[in-house]
């Protein structure tokens, strides 16, 4: 932590700042610069979290420069986190190819469409029980009767399921049928959830937050790592910005800024951030190629008739030339060995 | 709801989405122009919410012409709502001032800045007990502790209060305590949470989400209302832009944006729009002066000892200042009545 | 200058670093702490603008103390600027009301629109004679024909008269017409038009960039001081964000904030940040008591006849009204002592 | 053009707009749904481009349905536009590499760099003659100087060069010197430059505007070829959002909308974008698979001592990596023919 005070900061300030700080047991450096005076803090700063220095009179500016999260650092763990479901590698150069409906409809449809991505060469299944709707009218989803279909379909085709949680009392209950718990985007900083994920051991995919910053993403994550659960992937699903010509922007850039600063795996899911099916191909292979450790898509057989999120349902025969062309291009950039 | 269909589109198409939309018991309205058709829907939209219309290969644009928002629009109640807690008035030219520090530290703490509050003519004493904090690893509130201690201090000065609650597994224990139960920006579109407490007859402060347009606000308001609760008080505490010489950008215009769409209170809360205490005064009087129904402000009589948010917090005095700035402009646009 | 380095970097690249920046005459301070070592850099840091220390592989991130921006800086001036054009006053706690049509349409138009805004307590004369349209099949202006008539109508009515310059190669004309020059907020950035008008004397009303940080802005105020022009007026006119309700967003928070750091005055445009007449009377109020030095407001007589921005054009009646308003609440925050 | 009236519109106010429109030439079709009647509006609409009907009382929204551009429309031209620069064809499948340092330095500078690059296999030399910067005091730019350096450099290596231009008093100084033109981001809306530059026969490259819609950006095109120039090849660079963990934000999502809405070939500067040379080339592959028709990348043989950018710079042996990549990737997406 660096402090910068006003060129008219007095001595008696800065030493009123200094013995503030050396009280809570942390080392200083003081440096008077030309016009400034600037303060070096030394030490584990979590101590001084409580302490609100940017409101003195004579600070211009406080500057972070340690980065807020431990667990989920690349400086606490080098190598690649790599997450093991049902016998499925995410991270580490494994592709997790996450493929299914928005919303689970029956038995029937998650069946048809299963055995379609299955076949295609996705090694995940994904489907929606509870669904976060902007609107209360809007359907909802089956809730447990979904989740129950979802597991029986996973298991048919040898497949690990996702589904989404949104409420902490349901956690428990989604544990029982689910490989991978989904935080959706508009929970990715609904702490409660995070802490009540985090205390199960299933793996937790972690949308990023519609206006979620890379670094309080990851303290979302360290959320979930803080209370034991140390398998998260991260899922970039577009951000809000100006545009409106596109559902979400999807920050590509997002997926080598996360390699870099962590050592968690990232997936992208280009279906939320394009809003439309006919740009989920491209920015499929974008991601890829960007160094994502998987995708997640939404399929849908008969996307006049889904319940939700038709219009950004990519049918059977699209998502099977998107796998091939996958299956092409990762060997090129060295990665997709489990395809 | 208004289909534009792309110039390539056949004759052919066009009647199959007309008998689609009929089949769901609606009127149509094709009009074709010079380059595109366009169809016009006629009836109620809701019936289509889980038709794809978008995904067809010939419609270029889905235009929604009504508003998704029933029970939260001005078409529904054209009055203003008035919602009374405690004794004190909140909409319709009476003006909430709600004040109090960010956390509930002790008793102490909250009778020495009740006291200041109420003298300076705040009406509702905020302080909060279940805090969201970005890192797990700073104090996270005293919990049921910290609510009673707000109840107390309430009482002693006969103030309502107001406090957040950010678990659907903690509202039935706020309820018995406050008198507003307060939704913070992360939850503004945590779904399960919204329709617990639209379950309750307490009133509620929905914040704005981060990055939540007018509408999608309105959409939240709408899950609390639609579940029976009617008292929803809107507030903005800024949004999430660009800029990072503030914390947030308070949108003001917010303001008369929503008096016109709704008739439901809205206060602003300048504090957390701000993040620095020097900023609160010019923007709580632009509040007043824009239409809001109120202020949530933040104050505290020692911020450098603040557990948390003292950087944004006023000192009493100042609070006392801009009280008395309130009530000479309040009167000049026939606001306040209540002060 | 704060360049903080990787946990990973080795005393043999410090000393390179080091041995950089004091080869440029700079001193350096350098502060180990547990996890990374900070080098401070002390000096003229414009020496180093064409190092980039930031590439290099050590070094972690490189943070900003000194402000980059220093004639508009309110260190390096710490009163008010005050700027005089035609016996108005603008700064200083005198309110500036630049008003009048986008678009000079006619002599005629502009002296309907003059003599109402002139008798309702408008100092300046707005009016377009180059138009920056987003399509090149909009009307574009009069050009200079407008500006002779804006002249000529503002002699009449003893108004000193303001109009946008777009292009270098006319920015001599219009110094023969205007007392202000406007540079709009397509070319906030425009460096070669900034250079252009630093050159001349005439004061410059500089609006914001639709995404320009605040610290961009006054850099841009920075290119036409830096050239001998002091007269620099800023105008916040609404940034771009992700909500579509509004026009823009009106950044009130900008008003304390420039006010901070810069002896400037500022105006607020609510005209083009709402882009509907209706929000323009409260937005026009909000930046008066959060202390901007005045206001520039698109007026029509006709707006069902304006050749542009009728949309958010007032009439003269609502137009007195506002100001009849503003002279009522300028008084409580001590400023408009010339209405 | 569709207008949507409100709820309270009487037959009065329906048949005045009816005949305004009607006056302008056009046809209506009106619509009367349950709550809210709807005016479809047949024709040429520019012809309504003046009227204000949004400011009309009884109007709640007014819908766009037609594109505003045309020429750079796919409607207007269905098959891709392909841009033949001495001897290098840019679009239609073939892809344009253009790498160079971000400002010409010396001739000794472009010499090391154009050879190397062109080894690589760069096809066009890239190099800033003039350079917008944020601030004043920073270096400009060698200005004609450097554009002699650029074209002699070009010539030797027999590579078509490109540079921007800042100022319409430049434009034709540089069509002497180089074979495409530059439109800077911050002049991406200076309509007065995109008009001068569509008055030449150089093709133009034009940057998307930090904050500039993809509909805007197309306009801006739109403003170059209706004065006659059809040689518009736009450029992705990062639009401004909230994040600030890289320098901007890549909208890989634009290059397949682009690729729908118009004909003109689309490049991406994954430079720009990311402001760390590090993220370079994962950007690049994600851009060519995501269809762009090329790349315009930051190469320097010595980052450390570049005048501008250094941080965002290639060195040489990357950026043969990156294109050993490309011609991997190329093929499977089926593009880069002339590579």
């Amino acid at each position: 932590m660096i402090i910068v005070l006003k060129p008219t900061a007095t001595q008696e300030e800065i030493d009123h700042i200094v013995q503030m700080i050396e009280g809570h047991g942390l080392r200083t450096n003081v440096s008077k610069g030309e016009n400034q005076t600037i303060i070096g803090v030394i030490g584990d700063k979590t101590k001084l979290a409580n302490t609100p220095i940017a409101s003195l009179a004579c600070v211009e500016e406080v500057l972070q420069v340690s980065k807020p999260y431990k667990l989920a650092s690349r400086d606490f763990q080098p190598y690649d986190t790599i997450i093991e479901v049902g016998g499925v590698k995410i991270g580490g150069g494994n592709l997790a190819i996450m493929a299914g409906p928005c919303s689970v409809e029956s038995e029937e449809q998650m069946m048809i469409i299963a055995e379609e991505v299955k076949k295609a060469g996705a090694n995940i299944l994904r489907g929606g029980a509870y669904k976060p709707r902007t609107s209360p009218y809007a359907f909802q989803g089956l809730g447990e009767a979904g989740l129950k279909i979802l597991r029986q379909v996973g298991d048919r085709f040898n497949m690990p399921v996702i589904s989404e949680v949104m409420d902490t009392q349901d956690v428990k209950k989604c544990v029982k049928y689910v490989d991978i718990l989904q935080i959706g985007t508009r929970n990715a900083q609904n702490f409660a959830l995070l802490r009540e994920v985090g205390k199960t051991r299933t793996p937790v995919l972690l949308k990023r937050g519609m206006s979620q910053t890379i670094e309080e993403w990851l303290m979302s994550a360290e959320y979930i790592m803080s209370e034991g659960n140390k398998s998260v992937i991260l899922c970039e699903r577009g951000i809000r910005t100006f545009e409106t010509a596109t559902r979400n922007t999807l920050d590509i850039l997002a997926v080598p800024v996360i390699k870099e600063k962590t050592h968690l795996p990232i997936v992208v899911d280009p279906s939320h951030a394009a809003g439309v099916w006919k740009y989920v191909i491209p920015m499929s292979l974008a991601a890829i190629v960007a160094g994502a450790d998987g995708l997640e898509i939404e399929v849908h057989h008969d996307p006049e008739k889904a319940v939700s999120d038709g219009a950004q349902s990519l049918k059977p025969h699209k998502f099977a030339t998107l796998m091939a062309e996958i299956k092409n291009i990762a060997p090129v950039i060295g990665t997709g060995k489990n395809l």
